[in-house]
């Protein structure tokens, strides 16, 4: 089945909860103020509670209708701020899909785009904008010492519920040995809503939160705060359809994707954005000059600022939460990449480097750099500073191309915080893993601790089709080094789009990463999944050690491979070394034993154990263990 | 299909060469000295060669029947050597395939696996060992100052073919930029034989290879050389015949497995053994105390050094390169156990904590040691000293119990290499990303610089089902810091038994680690084939960036996905940003640009871009680029 037709077959939402899973909400200081989070009922009566992305889908009390849109969660937060205005808006242009879609259009084609839009436009609130001499941003409140009903949700959220956790870290020695390296992170042992504003504030954190995005379960990406991971979505001109775009939102997040982009550069590109934005708990970002391509026919020479900046305008309207600018692709770092092994491998870098070359000019995105702060503090649209210079190949990694362009985004940073916008910086791409740290080094030094967002990196270059893999290695380490936010890679990355299953892959592989990262920079709150699952795995517990993982569903197919009966769910031993061995069964005993005699010395167990071996063999010395097929 | 039903629909082996290759053989001092490589044909005319484990398999030329076996690769050179000698060899025992099965057997069954054992009998060679008083040990050698023929055949291995990489070697700005980060490591540029010995006559380095597998094809374990990996095969009770683990083990080494284990523990153990090593060109591994469990009937304490001893002489005789033996576990290790989160996870382990408990006696594998080596250098067998206390989740990462037992290790290497007995140590297992350099350290400390051979490890526990990404992060670092051989895990970890599918994506995923660990330790023969892969990807030549990937199936597989047509394999353009935007092409016009005007200084290029400008203009400025969809 390819990928057109795996699209096809999806015509309805992905919602069952997960296995033995319900949703549940942390409530804050006010009744309208409820984070959400899945809390997975162990069989042995346990609750392990888990930070949720998956929104409304997976609470099968909510009834979900695409076309009316998310329930709001932010709307009378804004509202109370009295700082906003609703505004009739932009008029919408006919442009705004596309200059060559429009021409190239079938009748039944047309028809069909007619009514989607229609039903879309149907969905667009009347948007909100700053009033006169205002800022809007949580940058701005944070400054002015005000702790917004944001922060304190993300406050909740990053906390999570932490009573099931204590058994797990009720043991000094265990959490001595194990405390993680923060790396120079600071997470605090509970993150508190003050926390949340000092952060955010400093620019260490952000919050993206378009006002125009009221549906968002805010977040926050930073590294005092959980690692997050970015899932790229977005149609193209061979595949896709609007209702599917919905879906894979949906399915991105159902598998803990904590930010979604919509990369669209085909079709339809702003009514596939209303569907996505109205659609989504989590905040969406897009790299703008796609769309203002689109609008000059894809020729990259005729953009303009005037094109640019109502796009820009158009999309913070409709609730975009950031915004991908390669405004530190400057004119002079252009010739830096004649020697590359890759060149430019950005595609947006790409577009601005043949608009400079054409017109030898600078960049008008960094010539009008201030004049973009001035709309995003309008909506509270966040800053992602594109690496449009990053490294396409381990042979150009941090050269001089990619390192002007880094310090340039530094230099806009201070700019943007100027006028109080939120702001995080891209990385790359392609570093081997022992250029790493040196890309976490500079990004810090440089960039003032403003949240770093990267893409992998992927460590080598020759796995085509693996590179989910090759990527989640650099993925993990320059979490644990301190980077806020990890862009996923797919499988198909260089080869094609990716599919249902590729995007399911990219997302678990960075989910991995993620919580690789927070258990090595020893944040509090995430080693104790792993404890509960291993613990689950001793005690074969088998339905607990699947729905504790990151995808129960897999975990339980491939048990069900060899071992498809129920009763081996509850079996004290697997497949791998069958009913005969079992290294797990051993210990038991020998905790028993050590309990029994009180542990005390080596002495008195070496003597106990004297005892116990006549005991043993009185008994047969017959018992069944199992556990790993290796060595 | 599930796994019995997927190794049955395979009857012939895989032997298909890989896709626009061929193979050769770098020739050494002597004319029987052929080491073979993997030439890549590119369809710019240019060649890449690359190390090759697969075998003759994957050589069109080579006729193979696996009833006859592989052809003497090392025959003569053993014979040459004049210190050992054929003679009759043990007397098969009706236990050697395990006392249970035997009983249980039908008739049918019965008449199949005597037809089977009559086969293998066939095939195994009358032994070789030791002439008295000699040692026939690689190391023994080598302390003596002989290079032998299997280190001549190692150092060309390592090497390779070098001219196709000069074009990517001479850019001194990227050489110095991505130079790697040895971390201890000493990697000379050309790898001589005389460095081989040396690093073998340190204990720095291993080359497994009994003198019984004269099949095999000499390769070096150690630091200084390239990474390896090993794959794990064998039975079990509930699935797999013996046709099948001949196709595992070709399937494993198709893929890049350098090392192969067979952990068989249920039907036909020796059987197997023998099929497994006469068409074995790569060592194969065992844990023998496995076998001996088989013969008392999986009672762990009625295991004696006398049945162990003998199995260790029988399978020393088929062939087997490599032991792990878990002479590290001693009784007063194993109370240390008593507070782990997941207590013994070595299966190997638990057998011998089983054993040391019931009889309240210090392991029999710790008191016999020596009298082990005397059978490991009688047919140059090559210690793995297991790590039966290694830490089965990150809770237990680090603990007393497993630093106990290296440190035992240690001490033991030094009695193997007492007796010129190759040894190396295996280590965890599951450790968080912080604690992994800790592990080597401690091993380089305490275990005299001997190679470590690691299970990943595993950074999380979270991960079931994806436990070979969550160990390939691990083992990549541990790779970069100094781990000489990785053990592979597959997505079925903790799950049941790995199928066809689940063997090649546990040897992909550490082939990356591997690699990524030889570009970040600077390996001067691993970062070129990243090189000629990205320059083909910059070059838009598909076929050749499927054909230096790891998996070129995969990749051509993913790229039809979206594109099935042949002329897309030479497009400029793929489906992620379809025809209109590539990235790369802006690239080519800004290098053939600067090439122009000589490139010498910005000013310069600054005032040449004018004219670019005006040019661009007039040619209407519309040119055709794609390739990343990401921002």
């Amino acid at each position: 089945m390819n990928a057109v037709d795996k699209f096809a077959s999806l015509l309805t939402l992905t919602r069952e909860p997960f296995p033995a899973s319900t949703k549940s909400a942390i409530v804050g200081s006010r009744p309208d103020l409820r984070v959400p989070v899945r809390d997975v009922a162990l069989t042995n009566g346990e609750c392990v509670s888990l930070y949720d992305t998956s929104g409304p889908y997976t609470d099968a009390s909510v009834d979900i209708d695409v076309r009316r849109g998310l329930p709001d969660v932010r709307g009378k937060w804004i509202a109370e701020r009295g700082d906003t205005e609703r505004y009739e808006g932009r008029i919408r242009a006919a442009l705004d899909d596309g200059v060559k879609h429009e021409e190239r259009m079938s009748d039944k084609e047309g028809e069909r785009i007619a009514q989607l839009r229609a039903e879309a436009s149907a969905l667009q609130r009347t948007p909100r904008r700053v009033r006169s001499g205002a800022n809007v941003t949580q940058m701005h409140y944070a400054r002015r010492g005000i702790v917004t009903p944001e922060m304190e949700y993300v406050a909740l959220r990053e906390n999570g519920k932490r009573e099931w956790m204590a058994e797990y870290l009720d043991n000094d020695e265990r959490a001595r040995r194990v405390a993680g390296n923060p790396m120079g992170a600071r997470i605090p042992q509970i993150i508190t809503p003050e926390f949340v504003r000092d952060e955010v504030a400093r620019g260490r954190a952000i919050i993206p939160a378009n006002i125009n995005h009221p549906e968002v379960e805010p977040m926050a990406i930073g590294r005092n705060f959980r690692v997050k991971i970015n899932a790229n979505i977005g149609n193209s001109a061979v595949t896709s359809s609007i209702e599917e775009e919905v879906e894979k939102l949906v399915w991105a997040i159902r598998w803990g994707a904590d930010n979604v982009m919509d990369l669209s550069t085909g079709k339809n590109i702003h009514t596939t954005r209303d569907w996505i934005v109205r659609n989504s708990p989590v905040p969406i970002g897009t790299v703008p000059i796609y769309q203002a391509l689109e609008k000059v026919g894809g020729v990259a020479e005729d953009l303009t600022w005037a094109i640019y900046r109502d796009t820009l305008i158009e999309q913070a309207e409709q609730g975009v939460d950031y915004f991908t600018i390669h405004a530190g692709l400057r004119l002079p770092f252009i010739h830096l990449t004649a020697n590359r092994m890759t060149g430019i491998v950005s595609r947006g870098g790409s577009i601005m480097a043949k608009w400079c070359i054409a017109h030898h000019k600078e960049s008008f995105l960094y010539t009008h750099f201030e004049d973009i702060c001035d709309i995003m503090k309008a909506y509270d649209v966040s800053f992602s500073l594109g690496d449009g210079l990053r490294p396409g190949s381990g042979a150009d990694a941090n050269d001089e191309a990619q390192f002007a362009e880094l310090r340039t985004l530094g230099e806009l940073t201070q700019v943007a915080w100027k006028h109080d916008v939120q702001t995080m910086i891209e990385g790359p791409g392609h570093v081997p893993m022992h250029l790493i740290q040196a890309n976490m080094d500079e990004q810090l030094k440089t960039c003032h601790e403003a949240p770093f967002y990267t893409l992998g990196p992927l460590t080598i270059d020759i796995a085509p089709g693996y590179d989910h893999i090759a990527s989640a290695i650099g993925a993990a380490m320059i979490g644990w080094a301190g980077t806020a936010m990890l862009c996923y890679v797919t499988p198909k990355e260089h080869l094609g789009l990716p599919d249902r299953d590729d995007v399911k892959q990219g997302i678990i592989a960075y989910k991995i990463a993620a919580h690789a990262a927070d258990v090595a920079k020893g944040h509090p709150g995430a080693r104790s999944r792993d404890d509960a699952l291993s613990k689950a795995r001793f005690e074969f517990r088998w339905q607990d050690q699947f729905n504790l993982g990151l995808d129960p569903d897999t975990a339980r197919d491939f048990h069900d491979e060899t071992l498809p009966k129920d009763a081996s769910k509850t079996a004290h031993f697997c497949s791998m070394c069958g009913p005969k061995f079992c290294s797990m069964k051993i210990t038991q005993e020998v905790r028993e034993y050590a309990a029994a005699k009180g542990l005390a010395e080596d002495a008195a167990l070496v003597e106990g154990m004297q005892g116990k071996s006549a005991e043993f063999k009185a008994g047969g010395g017959e018992f069944y263990i199992p556990i790993r097929s290796e060595t």
